[in-house]
């Protein structure tokens, strides 16, 4: 997967994801419209498939809401790149099948940067700084439901 | 006073203008090399003095910490123009002695265009749209404090 960087810092909540007035939406694509409105009001018209958001330290604290990754999912990006998670936003994040990686690296990914990365092996190129970083790649089991888009899914998949 | 514009959204909380895990730090200068830090990391680096921030409704809501307008007052920012300001904030702001221009044009206004503001009358010229805005200006005495630097200065002054 290939896709620009947009850059976020430590400690996003979830409230900045998707503001707490939008709680009423309950698709994807509804809450998409709405993503980081309030912070980064480009960023929702803007964004594209594949785009993958990089942050540092703690993304997804605050509101355990799934509005936010489901919001997240709706805007089709690639994935999220963060040096750590918070851990019910994580969870969340899996079960409704957005892919995550934790790296430490992210201090070295700027905005706009262009990143190849491999959700299996963990293994992001930098296309534009000519550098490579190891993430800690999802366990199998995880990678399977998020592939599947999520853990009904994957679920169905199974009992099928 | 000419500056460019930093565009947000609806409802900007004082935690996404200053991390709570900054609240250690006092002065304007500390918290501003933090400012907008999560959601916008390039903010605290890059703003410039007179520089605009532009806002919806709501700017400041959460948290009413006078922390958010300190790291405002410490970015050297011109003013902020939004739709509308969170009642406790607005107060902390002008407190502090940081501008605040209520205009309900702010959908206006995109990110980077160059904004010509006259405090005093509210006149806000967009010089990159070739378009003007009337915000309600400040009353005569809440500019008074503002441009004392806030409200301790001006009751030094008045004292003096």
């Amino acid at each position: 997967m290939e896709g620009k960087v947009w850059k976020f810092g430590d400690d996003v909540d979830t409230d900045a994801v998707i503001p707490g007035r939008f709680l009423v939406l309950n698709t994807p694509e509804e809450l998409a419209a709405h993503a980081f409105e309030g912070v980064r009001p480009d960023f929702a018209e803007s964004v594209k498939e594949n785009d993958i958001i990089v942050a540092g330290s703690n993304f997804g604290c605050g509101s355990s809401r799934e509005h936010a990754p489901l919001a997240l999912k709706g805007t089709k990006i690639g994935c999220v790149i963060a040096k750590s998670f918070a851990r019910i936003f994580f969870r969340n994040a899996i079960n409704i099948g957005v892919p995550l990686l934790e790296c430490a690296d992210t201090d070295s990914i700027d905005e706009n940067d262009k990143l190849k990365v491999d959700i299996s092996t963990g293994v992001i190129e930098n296309l534009s700084k000519g550098e490579k970083y190891q993430a800690t790649p999802l366990p199998d089991f995880v990678r399977e439901i998020v592939n599947a888009g999520g853990l009904i899914e994957y679920t169905r998949k199974i009992i099928d």
